[in-house]
């Protein structure tokens, strides 16, 4: 079929494929990055949070490749240019704070802003798959939706009460 | 003062002076591409909220302003790569879906996407300035991430019952 110049518009369809494939290359990028993260991380409790936040991503991943087939498309990936400048942000911190007590109040920052990267991405993709009578679909998305938030409410206690005020007390 | 090899490690007042760059960077990137978005969205009640969304965008710029100045600091961006990554792939969907019912969804999940970066880098601001006791720019900041997060809300709110059901039946 000749692309040019009658191309058909792309629609919704199209537009839920390519988002499952951004946040899939995303999910896959943070697997990798997670290691890194929790090898950095100063504090025990952020340590652990690293450590357990790899098997969430994991399952997250498998329920991404169970949408996939329920869309009759194979998993693949996308190049996704928004986690990977937050991940560059995030190695930039990394070695900026290298022996600071600050790093681990900027690892943690990191972490949050592709949780709400993600977090963006889940629910656009769950509004779609409502939207195109995808039921399963959107149940699945839902679920890693609420993990993800569930996780960033998390992280946010354990940057009030644990990694900043260590930080400070440090740094004072 | 030599920076190498006795350099001083951050500490969270430079980690929190960095990250108020990232997102005035951030938000000065927005008001430039949020003529376009408007320009481009076929909806009326998006391209609204666009349009409005300028206002409240220059008042979040006015009070990261008035914090670079309770810190001592000039007002000055650093380049934020995780925006700039958020922002091209929206500039590949509208490209994507020019002329097609879905484009108005992609816009609104690139709009969502910058949202949620913005909610992650201001709630760990307002958590380090409270933990540096500067309470008048934890206040500020605050301000800004609930108005984010009021903006996310009427954004899904938006995606659930205008935007994506049309894109839906002119698609089908």
């Amino acid at each position: 079929m000749p692309k040019e110049p009658n191309k058909e518009p792309k629609k919704l369809d199209a537009l839920f494929h390519d988002t499952l494939r951004d946040i899939y290359y995303a999910e896959k990028k943070v697997l990798l990055s997670l290691p890194r993260m929790a090898k950095a991380a100063h504090n025990r409790k952020l340590r652990a949070a690293f450590e357990g936040h790899r098997a969430k991503t994991e399952g997250r991943v498998g329920r991404l490749e169970q949408v996939f087939e329920l869309i009759g498309a194979t998993p693949q990936g996308k190049k996704c240019v928004g986690v990977e400048g937050i991940l560059d942000e995030g190695q930039e911190v990394m070695k900026d704070l290298q022996g600071s007590p600050a790093l681990d109040a900027g690892l943690l920052a990191t972490a949050q802003a592709v949780q709400h990267y993600e977090i963006a991405r889940y629910g656009a993709l769950r509004t779609w798959a409502e939207e195109m009578g995808l039921i399963r679909a959107a149940e699945l998305l839902q679920q890693s939706l609420d993990q993800e938030e569930a996780t960033d409410r998390a992280l946010t206690a354990l940057a009030g009460t644990v990694v900043n005020q260590k930080a400070q007390r440090q740094a004072a």
